[in-house]
């Protein structure tokens, strides 16, 4: 099959691999009518992970279902399916306490930016539509694969009330999926941190109350002035940088939580801070199967419409256009059709 | 007045020092009937933190009010009081939130091993009983002004619930107290990490099921035992250090809370096992007034005893004997009659 596979820092190709293979009942193969890129790739792509050159790379996509294990009961071929990212039985301790994201069985995504990608545990995983959505539904569930499952579950660490005052660091497509998750679960208010224009754009179609587009000292000052000097009531950090931690820490008010979701790279936590605050921190990579059936209700009625953070489109073989188009910040977040 | 004092690491006196007298309308001033030694007053003792030479000491008493400011209108001369260690108004912002250990007018008990403490925010932070107390509830009411508080704000922090799993880390009197927080909340398992026995007894009798003695990986190794290799429902961190907050990350399961409450020395997180196993980190200074009333109703119905971790009763002239015990492990806490 084509599929795109990483050689070094920058070098993103798109060539010809094996085709995934079933090798345990469990397993099932997708036909992947959409795939994308993810924040998170641009860190093996700038060279802040390890690579192993050749390896394909991504883990978002959505498709129909090309071929099943013998032990997969609930799905059949021919279903239109959202793959999580993160695979899962469903039925562990861990998946049971809502922590699918720590499945005894996790599995991953590999190619989800490939003609066809391989799902280990398919019953515990997939969930899908009821034939085949229509078209200009696919950029919005294929963002339920990983974006949108992401932000929801930074609000729900963060634990946004009804009401409440929600600051969202970071305006990556986590980050404005964050501000649609606070939005649709009732906050009052909800500042986006954002310096670029199409992202506040999107981020107040998303229901962000107010833009702040200062960032560090300036950005927490000018929150502390949104505020009354109170801070938020919950803050979700969708970045992984120091920076971003270090802001979200300086913008939770007292007793809140800070939920966070973006890989850490190069944290140090404040732990004093936060101890004199009692600001808590809660969160990590997101039980995407947890809120898979919710989101895509939400998203089959109208009620959010997640697919707005893709404003590039390309073709398969211009995966490599697509990277250098995110690593720029040209796009927000690139959809690509096999 | 008589005052417990420290000069240096390693020395504590019991001198002479002026009363305290009132410059505010909303302080008073508390003829102490008994104070205590806390675990946190061993760091400057141990010389980890900073001294003032000839500064008073102590942060936790109770006692007979002497003496009020104008603007005291909730308290008389008379009454008895708890004196939380933490001043709060209990109307700003974050009072209101139940973060009154972030008033914006916090104050600190500064002698609390003395025969007078002077409290700010008097009406906000002070709580009476009916009347004088039986002198058997003393170590008990004692017990409320702090480390009974903060181990219940651990549990609450760690968000212990009915039928839980719940790992005490710290076996001194506050972790002990979140052992009888945790009971009291309703957690089915109580396992207490304690090595010593006279603690591992009072573990026991404050409603642990189960005691480890094991430390470090250790430790985490027979907790797995206990729980499946599922881990606890929620971890109280009751010590501070970069070893006791490690072994709380270990024994947590995925999408649990740990609760701190240990002032954090030399402490690094471990963001990176922290985002990959979901567990969260909450916690702080107590903010005790918000407890006290369910406390003091807990305690002088003879729900919970937390007098129990005192072991060694001293008069005011034998602190530096008090801390000399505690330091070296002789005793768990040391109360202190002037």
């Amino acid at each position: 099959m084509r599929a795109t596979t990483i050689h070094a820092p920058g070098d993103i190709r798109v060539e010809e691999v094996p085709d995934p293979v079933i090798t345990k009942p469990t397993d099932a193969i997708i036909k992947v009518t959409a795939g994308c890129i993810c924040g998170s790739d641009l860190w093996p792509y700038r060279g802040h992970n390890d690579i192993t050159a050749g390896d394909t790379i991504g883990h978002e996509c959505i498709g129909v279902i090309e071929e099943v294990g013998s032990e997969v009961t609930d799905f059949a071929v021919g279903d239109f399916v959202i793959v999580p990212f993160d695979h899962c039985d469903n039925t562990c301790a861990h998946c049971r306490y809502g922590m699918q994201s720590a499945c005894v069985n996790l599995g991953m995504t590999a190619s989800g930016q490939a003609e066809y990608a391989l799902v280990t545990q398919a019953n515990g995983s997939l969930v899908k539509t009821d034939g085949m959505p229509d078209e200009a539904l696919v950029p919005s569930l294929l963002a339920l694969s990983d974006v949108m499952a992401t932000g929801w579950h930074a609000a729900v660490a963060a634990g946004v009330r009804k009401g409440g005052t929600v600051v969202v660091v970071g305006d990556g497509a986590v980050g404005l999926c964050g501000v649609l998750a606070a939005a649709q679960m009732g906050a009052e208010r909800v500042i986006a941190m954002s310096r670029h224009e199409p992202r506040q754009d999107i981020a107040r179609q998303f229901g962000a109350t107010d833009i702040v587009a200062e960032r560090g000292r300036e950005g927490a000052a000018r929150i502390a002035d949104l505020t009354e000097g109170i801070g938020a009531d919950a803050v979700l950090e969708c970045v992984g940088t120091d920076d971003a931690i270090k802001t979200a820490f300086a913008v939770a008010r007292p007793g809140s939580t800070v939920g966070f979701v973006g890989v850490p790279h190069g944290v140090e936590l404040p732990v004093r801070k936060m101890f004199q605050k009692n600001v808590g921190m809660a969160g990590g990579m997101a039980p995407v199967r947890r809120y898979l059936p919710e989101l895509l209700e939400l998203t089959l009625s109208g009620a959010i419409n997640p697919g707005l953070v893709f404003d590039l489109t390309l073709p398969l073989e211009e995966s490599p256009e697509g990277y250098r188009a995110m690593d720029e910040r040209r796009a927000i977040k690139v959809l690509l059709r096999p």
